[in-house]
C-alpha cells in the first residue's frame, strides 16, 4: 500500500506539474513529448521585439543538447561530458546555488559516437536525475545537489555510452542506452525512484523473456509477434551484438499506462553480416510502465542497409481523423517515412516522406491483406544490400543521420501540426567485412554526405500535417536544423540553427519573425518558462552533436566523423564551440 | 630613403585610423591609451535600452582578456592560449572569414604564472601582429591570415612566455615579455614591421647598454642617473635573474616620439634574498622610438617586497595645470598610488594613494631636495624585509594584485577624469628562501588575499582626478573589477564585472546606468565601434586572469595561484569559464 500511495504521488507531481506552463519540468516539456508551453505573453505580433535578457556559459566545449530544466525559480542546467549540472536561483540573479561534477573516466569519450551529448536532467520526487556518459544513472538532491543514489546503467568498456534523458514514470526512472555503433545489446530500464535498485528491463533483441514480450499478447500491425519474433530473425548468436540502442526520447500515456520510444540501428553497418530482419531494431515500442511488457511493436526498417536508427521521438496527441476521436502517435523517421499511428493498436495509418528527395524507398505497403503489409518497398538501386559489400552505393537519400536525427519536434495542438527540424542529406554508404571486438567500433562502413543534388541546403524547417501525411510549409536552411523546436500558444514557433541563430517564425505560414546569433552554433532544444510575470525562451548553445563533430572534435578528413565531417565542414566559417545558455524575454 | 617613407606611412596609417571613431584599431584605443570614444550614439540618456546585438563563442575556456579590433567591416577577435584568431565580416552577419591558429607546445602552460591570457592583437601595414603564449611574435596577412613573418621574442623553457599585446610604432612592432616569476631578465624589444628582424632590445636591468641607458642623457627624478644605474643596485649577477617583466601596456607619444611603459617586480619574491633598490624593476620608462635609448626613468617601488608589479599603462594627455598646459602622463600603480607625471621630462607631479586603504606607505616624498625625493615612505608593520623570512606579515593593502592590475583604466578629455577599475584587497605575505632553478618558479612567498578588514567587497570603480589626486566618485564592486574601463563621449562608461555583468555608468556621477550579465566573468576590455551607421559596443567574456585562477585551472587550496585562489573563491556562485564576445547596440 504504501508503494502504491508512493506510485501516484509521484506521477500525480509530474503530470500536475507539467500542466503548469509557467515551469519547465522534462525535457520535453511534458509526457506527450510535444514540446509545446501555453505560455502566450510572446506572440507572432511582438515576437520581433525579443531581446536577450542574460546569459550563461557552461563552462564546457563541444556539443550542447537538450535545455535547461525550470521549477519555480530554479533552474538546472546541464553539459556534454563531464556531465556538469548548476542549479540557478531565478530569484537572486541566476545566482549558482550548486554545481554537481561527476567524476568520470575520459576513456568513454572515444566510445561515444556521436560527440560527447547529452540530452538533459529529469526531475521528480525532490531530485535530478542525470545519466552520465559512463552510462551512471546518478540521483541528486534537487535541494543541495548531493547524491542520494547512483547506478551503473551500462559497461563503456564495450562500448556502452550514456546521452539520453530519464524519464520518470510513476515510481520508476526510464533509461535507455547508447552503443549501436560497438554492437552493444541495448536495453530500455526501470529503476526505483527512491532507491536506483532495477526495476525491470527490456531489451531491443534476443529471446522472448530478454525483450519483454508475449508471444501471444504483444501485438504487431494487429497481429501477436509468436514465438522467438528476435531471435528468428537473427543468424545465430549475432542478437547478442545487435544493437538496437534506445538513445532517444521516451513519451507516456498516463492513461493507457503506455510508454513509447525507439530502438536504433543493428549492428554493424554492414547488412551483408547480418541476414534477416533484425528484429526488433528500428522498432516502435509501447510498453506497459509498471512491468515493462510490449503491448504492440512495429519495425519501420526491417533489416537496415543504411543507419536509420529508429530512436526519434514518439509524440502523443489526440486528434479527429475522419470524424474519429484518436488517440495518435507521431514519429519522424531517421529513414525519411513520418509515420501516424494508433498509440492504443499499434494501427499504422500514415506513412509518408517528410523530405520529397527520400528515395531508398518508394514507400510503405499500406495493403492490410499484403504479406509485406506496413515494409517499406526497397529501391534496389539505393540498397546497400543489393549493391554489395566493398561497392560504394551512391547518392542515397536520406543519409544515415536520417531526414531528422536526434532533434526533436514539436506539436501544437492549436494548429494541429507538428514542427519538424530536419536533415536534407545525402550519402555514399560503402559497407565492408568487419569483426567484432568488444569496445572497439563495429561500423563496417564508409560514408560521405552532401546536400541533394543540384541544390545546397543541408536542412529544411517543416510544418507537418500528420492526418494527412503532407508538408504543409517548409524554409530552407543552408545547414540541418539539429536543434529541438518549441511551439507556443503565442502563435510561435522556435528553433535554432548550427551556424547558431535562434529563430522564431509564424506557426501558421512559416514566417520568419526574429532570428538571433548565439554564441555557437544550436544543438539544443528550445525552452519556454514564465517567472515573475514575464515570459523566458531558453535555449542552449554549443555546436557538435554528430552533425557537427568536425568542429566539436576538431576532425577535417571528410569521411571522419562516420561520414559527417565532410558534409558540414563549411560550418566552420559561421561558429566555434563553446555551451551557452541564452535567455530571452521582451522589453519590460 | 625608402625606409625613411615606409617610417612615416605606418606612423600616418594607425595615427589617422585610430582618429576616426568607427574603427577601433589598436588594443587601448589610440596611442595615448585613454581607451576613449569620440562616439556619441550611446548616452546617458538611452544608454538603458542598450540590448545584445550579436554574440560569439571562441572555442576557448579560460581567462579572456583583451577586446576585439575593428577595422572597416572587420572584426579581428583573439583568444588566451592556444591563442587563435578569428577574422569576422560585419557586412556579412560576422562570418568568418580566416581563423588562425598557431601550434603552440602546451608546456607553456604551467610557466604562465596568471592563467593562459593574452591581450590582444594589434594592426598595422595590412598586418595583424599576434603575440603567442610561447614568446613568437606572428605577423599575418590582415586578408587572408596567413603568416608574413614570425620572431622568437624569449625562452619559455626558461619561464619566458607572452601574454601582452604588440604596439606598433611607424616601422617597428614593441612587445614586451613575461617572466617575473620565474627570473627571466625581462625586457622590451622592438621588431622590424616589413621584416620581424630585430631593431633594438632594452632590458628592465643589466648593464648599461643592455638597459639602454644613457649616463649623462637619462634622466631620473630631474638627474642624470650615472653610470651602472642599474647594476650598482643588484648584488653580484643577480640582475641576471632579475624579472622587471614587461608584460603590460606601452603608450606612445608621436610629437616627443617616446614610447611609455612600466617594469615589474624584481625576482624573487623573497625581498631579503636580493638587497638593493634592483633598479629598473618597478619603473616607468620613457624610450625614443626609433633607438630604444631611455629618456627618463621613474622607479616608483624601489626594492619591493610586495609584488607590486609596475607594468600598468601609463595613460598620456593634455591638461591645464596650475594654468599651465602640460603633457600628463597618469599611471594606476599596483602600489596603490596613482602618479601624475610630465611626461616631457619625467617630473613628478602627483603622488596619491587611489584607495585610502593603502597602508604599506605614508606616501612619496614630493620635497625635491629631499635625500629621499620620489621614493614612498614604508611603514615598518608592512615591511616584509622588516618582518623578515619565514614571518607572516599580516594584513597589508594593497595585495599583491594591486590596487589595479592589468585592467586598464581610460581617460574622458570631456570630464578630465580617469576611469579605474580596482581592488579592493588586502593580504598576509609570508617570504622564504627559494633557490633559482631555470624555468622553475621563482616566488618565494606564501600569500593570502581577503577584502580589507570590516569589508566585504573586493573592488570599486573608481572616477580619479589627476591634477589633484582625488577620488571623485567610487562605485563598491562584491570582486575586483578586473576588466579594462572604456569612458565615451555619449557621457557614459563601461567596463565588466567577474560575476560576468557589464556595467554602463554616468561619466560625471558614476550612477549605474545599465548592466546585462554576459556568460561569463569579464577581464576583457570594453571596446566600442561604429558599423553601417550604428554604435556597437562589444566586450569578451571568460572568467580567469589572476583573480579567476582558480576558476580557470580548477585550484581550490586558498593558498593556490600565488594567494588568489581563497579570495576569490566565491566566484563559483556567479559564474563559469567560457570565451564569448557579446555586442551590444541600441534597438533600431
Ligand atoms: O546507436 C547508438 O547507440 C547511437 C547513439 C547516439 C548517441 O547516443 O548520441 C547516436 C546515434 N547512435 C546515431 O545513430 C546518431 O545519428 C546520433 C546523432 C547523435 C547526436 O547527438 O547528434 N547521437 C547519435
Ligand atoms: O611578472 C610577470 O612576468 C608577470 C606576468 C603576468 C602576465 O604575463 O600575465 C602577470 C604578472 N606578472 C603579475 O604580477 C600579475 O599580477 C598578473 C595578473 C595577470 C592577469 O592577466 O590577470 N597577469 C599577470
Amino acid at each position: 500500500a504504501a508503494s502504491a500511495a508512493g506510485v501516484a504521488i509521484a506521477n500525480d507531481e509530474l503530470t500536475k506539474m507539467s500542466a503548469n506552463p509557467k515551469d519547465w519540468v522534462m525535457p520535453a516539456g511534458d509526457y506527450a513529448n510535444t514540446r509545446y508551453s501555453k505560455l502566450n505573453q510572446i506572440t507572432a505580433a511582438n515576437v520581433g521585439k525579443l531581446q536577450v535578457a542574460w546569459t550563461f556559459s557552461t563552462g564546457v566545449l563541444r556539443g550542447h543538447e537538450g535545455g535547461p530544466l525550470i521549477i519555480g525559480n530554479m533552474m538546472y542546467v546541464h553539459t556534454p561530458f563531464p556531465n556538469k549540472v548548476y542549479a540557478m536561483d531565478l530569484s537572486q540573479e541566476n545566482k549558482i546555488v550548486w554545481k554537481y561534477e561527476p567524476k568520470q573516466d575520459p576513456n568513454v569519450i572515444p566510445v561515444m559516437c556521436c560527440d560527447t551529448v547529452n540530452r538533459g536532467v529529469a526531475y521528480a520526487d525532490g531530485k535530478i536525475f542525470l545519466h552520465q556518459a559512463d552510462t551512471t544513472l546518478v540521483a541528486l538532491d534537487a535541494k543541495t545537489g548531493k547524491e542520494v543514489w547512483t547506478v551503473k546503467n551500462g559497461d563503456p568498456g564495450k562500448g556502452a555510452t550514456g546521452t539520453s534523458s530519464p524519464l520518470v514514470v510513476k515510481d520508476k526512472v526510464l533509461i535507455g542506452i547508447s552503443g549501436g555503433e560497438f554492437g552493444v545489446q541495448c536495453h530500455m530500464t526501470a529503476y526505483d525512484l527512491k532507491t536506483g535498485k532495477l526495476a525491470w528491463r527490456a531489451f531491443s533483441e534476443g529471446p522472448d523473456d530478454q525483450i519483454m514480450v508475449d508471444p501471444e499478447k504483444t501485438m504487431a500491425l494487429g497481429k501477436p509477434v509468436g514465438k522467438d519474433s528476435s531471435l528468428k530473425t537473427w543468424q545465430g548468436d549475432q542478437w547478442k551484438i545487435g544493437g538496437g540502442c534506445t538513445w532517444g526520447w521516451t513519451s507516456y500515456d498516463p492513461e493507457l499506462n503506455l510508454v513509447y520510444y525507439g530502438s536504433g540501428n543493428p549492428s554493424t553497418w554492414n547488412p551483408k553480416q547480418r541476414p534477416g530482419d533484425n528484429k526488433w531494431s528500428m522498432t516502435v515500442f509501447a510498453r506497459d510502465a509498471d512491468t515493462g511488457m510490449a503491448k504492440w511493436v512495429y519495425q519501420m526498417t526491417p533489416h537496415d542497409e543504411w543507419d536509420y536508427d529508429g530512436v526519434n521521438e514518439m509524440i502523443l496527441s489526440d486528434q479527429q481523423m475522419n470524424g474519429q476521436n484518436r488517440k495518435l502517435l507521431t514519429h519522424f523517421d531517421r529513414n525519411g517515412l513520418a509515420y501516424t499511428m494508433d498509440r492504443v493498436t499499434g494501427e499504422l495509418l500514415v506513412a509518408e516522406k517528410y523530405d520529397p528527395k527520400v528515395n531508398w524507398t518508394t514507400g510503405v505497403d499500406m495493403n492490410k491483406s499484403s504479406p509485406t503489409y506496413g515494409r517499406p518497398k526497397v529501391v534496389d538501386q539505393y540498397s546497400t544490400e543489393k549493391q554489395g559489400e566493398d561497392v560504394n552505393t551512391k547518392g542515397v537519400c536520406p543519409a544515415a543521420l536520417g531526414t531528422k536525427d536526434q532533434q526533436p519536434a514539436a506539436y501544437s495542438p492549436d494548429t494541429q501540426l507538428f514542427y519538424v527540424p530536419t536533415n536534407h542529406v545525402c550519402m555514399d554508404y560503402e559497407p565492408f567485412k568487419v569483426n567484432y571486438t568488444a569496445g572497439q567500433p563495429y561500423v563496417g562502413a564508409t560514408l560521405s554526405m552532401y546536400p541533394p543534388p543540384g541544390e545546397t541546403h543541408m536542412g529544411n524547417f517543416i510544418a507537418w500535417d500528420n492526418k494527412t501525411g503532407k508538408i504543409v510549409w517548409s524554409n530552407k536552411e543552408q545547414f540541418s536544423v539539429w536543434s529541438g523546436a518549441l511551439a507556443t500558444a503565442g502563435g510561435v514557433v522556435f528553433y535554432g540553427t548550427l551556424e547558431g541563430y535562434l529563430k522564431a517564425v509564424d506557426a501558421k505560414t512559416g514566417k520568419e519573425l526574429y532570428k538571433f546569433k548565439t554564441p555557437s552554433g544550436i544543438i539544443g532544444n528550445v525552452t519556454t518558462y514564465e517567472n515573475n510575470g514575464r515570459q523566458y525562451i531558453a535555449v542552449l548553445s554549443g555546436v557538435g552533436g554528430w552533425a557537427g563533430i568536425g568542429l566539436a572534435a576538431g576532425l577535417t578528413d571528410p569521411t571522419a566523423g562516420l561520414g559527417a565531417v565532410g558534409g558540414y565542414a563549411a560550418l566552420t566559417n559561421y561558429t566555434a564551440l563553446g555551451g551557452a545558455l541564452t535567455v530571452f524575454a521582451l522589453p519590460q
